[in-house]
C-alpha cells in the first residue's frame, strides 16, 4: 500500500458557517482582497456574509469583482496589482471555479514577482497570500486543490498552475449560496465533480487513499444526479445541495492527488473554442472515455459502473444524456484540431490506458455526433 | 450537514518511504532531535532508515532514546532541554504512541517556555518545532492527531495536551517496522485503533466527515482482527500490517475531530494503576460500553455492529474476548476508585449518552470480572 496524502485546507461546512466562524479571518491577515465574479456573489448572499464577518472582526477589504468565466492571465495580474496597491495581505475568493482559480493566482502573484512566461513553470518562491475560499457552485472542488486553471491563449486551451502553495487555508461550504442556481448549472457542476471522482479512479496516480475519497464521492453523486434528473428547478433542496457540495469537495481531494485525465484535456477544447460549460464538456465526453478504458481495463470500469448503480456503460451514457439534453455538434475538422491540441496536454499520460490521438478523435466523434 | 475538517499532516506510506523521500527532511530544519523508546527503533530498522535519510541530505541529529511507556512530564522537559542545548530545530519521533506523544510535547516545549502547571492549559504561543513522525505500531494514530497524552501523576491518570500546533508536518507509514511485533502487541494496538474509530462514532462531535473515516477504519479493522484471531505470530504478513497501519491512521483522523469517550477515560485508570496496555484496556471495556450506549441509542450501535460484521453485542464481545484472552480481575474498591477518577475526565461529556459514575462502575464490573 503506497500513497502520499496531503490536504492542509481547513474545511468548515454548514449553514451560516462564515458568520459563525468569523474569527478565522483574523488569523489570515489584516486586509482582504475579495475576488469575485461580476454578479452572483452579490446576489446569492455570500459576499454580504463575508463582509458581515469581516466587519465583526474589524478587518478591512477591497473588492475585485471582475473575474469572467474561464479567467485570463491578464485579469489575475490586474487583481494582483490591485492587492499590492491596496496593501491587502490575504485573499478571499467567492464564487464558482473561475473566481477561485483566479483567487489562487492573485494570491501567488501578489506575494512575489513572477513573469508571465514563468507562470506555468511551478518555480516559485515559498510564499503566497493566505486564502479563504467560498465555493458558490458544487463542482470544481478548487477550494481543496493546489491547482489554478487559467485560460492560456498561447496554447489555445486552459492550463493549470499547480503548487502546494495554492491550497487555501480555509474553505467555507455553505450550500445556501447555491439555492438560486438553475437546473442546468447545478447539473453541469455536479457532473464536473463526478468527472473528477471518476477520472481520479482512471488515473495511474490513483491510490488506496485517493480511491477512498473517489468511491465516496461517486456514490453520493450517483444518488444526487438521479434526484436531479427527476426534479424540477424549484425543488432542489438545501439538503441535496449540501450533499453535492460535500461530494464536490471530496472529488477535489481526489484530483489533488491523482490529477485529471484525457477527459479534461479534451473538454478544455470544447470550452475554449465552443464555449461549452466545463462540467458539461466533461459530461459529454465521459461515457465514450469510459468505453475506451473498458477495452483494456474492464474491471476498473465495472467498479465505477457499480458505484454509479449502472448496469453497463450504456446505462451510464443514458443517465448523462438525460441530464445533459440536446448535444452540441462538432465537425470532422474540429475533431482533428481539438485532438491535436488535447494530445499535447500533460494529463493524457495520467490515464491507466494512454489515449493516442486517434483515440481522442474517436471519443470526440462518438460523444458529440 | 455541519462539520469542520482539518488534518494538515502529509502522510507518506509505503515500503522504504523514508529513504525514498529523504528530501522531505530538508524542508523541516537543519538539526533533528530523534525521540525514541529505549530499544525498538534500533531493532526494527526505523532508526537506521531515518539516519540514512538524514545523512543523504546532510542533516545532523541528536538521539534522545529515553522515552518509557506512558511518558512522564519529567521526560518531555528533559527532552526539550536537550533539544535546546544541542540547537536542534525539528523533531523526528519514532515508535509507538509513547515516543510520538513525547515527541509532540518536546517539539512544543523546545520552542517556547511553558511552565509545568500551564502544560495542560492549551494557552501557548503560536510556535512549535516542525515534526516528522514514524509510527512503529499500528494503533495510536498519534501521527495524524493534535494530541499528546502524558502521564499526569497529580491527577493519577493520563491527560492530553491538545493543540493544532501538535499536528506533525509529515508522517511516514512503513509497515516493515512492525514485522517483529508479537501477536499480543499487534492485537492490543489494533484494538486501540478500533476503539478510536468506534468511540468517534459514539461521540457527540461525530459528523458526516468523521463518520466517513470511522466507517472505513472500522470495516478494515473488522477484517484484520478476524485474520489476527486465526493467525499465529509468524504469519502476520506485511500486507496485513499495512492495512492495520492505514486503518490506524484513519482512526487517528477520527479522534482528531471527535475526541475519545468514556472508554478512554476508564482505560487510563487500568493503565495507570494496573499497568494494563492502553489498547488492551480499551478492548476490555468496549463491549460493555457498547451495551451501555445501546440502551439509549440502539441504531448507532447497530450500525457499528454491522460494520464489524457482528450479529449483536455478544458476537462483538466474543470476538474481542478471543483476541484478548484471559482477563485481569478488579476489586470492588478499585472499581470505585477508578470510576471516581474517570468521571472527572473531559471526554465523559463527549459521549452520545453521558455516563454517570454508577454507569462507569457497572461497565468496569462487567468488563473485568
Amino acid at each position: 500500500m503506497e500513497y502520499q496524502y496531503y490536504m492542509p485546507t481547513k474545511v468548515i461546512a454548514g449553514e451560516n458557517c462564515i458568520v459563525k466562524n468569523s474569527s478565522v479571518f483574523s488569523s489570515l491577515g489584516t486586509k482582504a482582497i475579495l475576488v469575485t465574479g461580476t454578479g452572483s456573489a452579490k446576489k446569492n448572499g455570500s459576499l454580504q456574509d463575508v463582509l458581515e464577518a469581516l466587519e465583526s472582526v474589524g478587518i478591512e477589504s477591497i473588492l475585485f469583482d471582475k473575474i469572467m468565466s474561464n479567467p485570463t492571465i491578464d485579469i489575475v495580474y490586474e487583481g494582483a496589482e490591485l492587492a499590492k496597491k491596496e496593501k491587502a495581505d490575504f485573499v478571499i475568493a467567492i464564487g464558482g471555479g473561475s473566481p477561485m482559480d483566479a483567487g489562487k493566482a492573485i494570491a501567488l502573484l501578489a506575494s512575489q514577482d513572477i513573469k508571465e512566461e514563468e507562470l506555468f513553470s511551478g518555480n516559485y518562491e515559498n510564499k503566497v497570500f493566505p486564502m479563504a475560499f467560498v465555493p458558490t457552485t458544487a463542482g470544481t472542488g478548487s477550494e481543496v486543490t493546489p491547482y489554478s486553471i487559467l485560460t492560456n491563449d498561447k496554447a489555445q486551451t486552459k492550463t493549470s498552475i499547480a503548487s502546494p502553495l495554492l491550497f487555501p487555508k480555509v474553505a467555507f461550504l455553505d450550500a445556501r449560496y447555491m439555492m438560486g442556481l438553475g437546473q442546468a448549472t447545478t447539473i453541469n457542476t455536479a457532473i464536473d465533480a463526478l468527472s473528477h471522482a471518476v477520472e481520479g479512479m482512471l488515473s495511474v496516480r490513483a491510490t488506496a487513499m485517493s480511491d477512498f475519497y473517489a468511491v465516496e464521492s461517486t456514490k453520493i453523486l450517483a444518488e444526487c444526479l438521479r434526484e436531479l434528473r427527476v426534479s424540477s428547478e424549484s425543488v432542489i433542496s438545501l439538503e441535496l445541495r449540501e450533499r453535492l457540495l460535500h461530494a464536490s469537495m471530496l472529488a477535489g481531494i481526489v484530483i489533488s492527488h491523482t490529477g485529471t485525465t484525457a477527459v479534461h484535456s479534451m473538454g478544455y477544447s470544447l470550452t475554449y473554442f465552443k464555449d461549452i460549460d466545463h462540467g458539461r464538456a466533461n459530461g459529454l465526453l465521459l461515457p465514450s472515455f469510459l468505453e475506451f478504458i473498458k477495452e483494456s481495463k474492464p474491471e476498473r470500469v465495472e467498479q465505477i459502473l457499480s458505484l454509479m448503480n449502472c448496469e453497463d456503460t450504456r446505462a451510464f451514457r443514458s443517465l448523462l444524456e438525460d441530464l445533459l439534453g440536446k448535444k452540441e455538434t462538432i465537425t470532422e475538422e474540429e475533431i482533428k484540431t481539438y485532438s491535436s491540441i488535447a494530445i499535447k496536454a500533460k494529463n493524457i499520460a495520467n490515464g491507466i490506458v494512454i489515449a493516442k490521438e486517434e483515440d481522442l478523435q474517436k471519443i470526440f466523434r462518438e460523444s458529440l455526433n
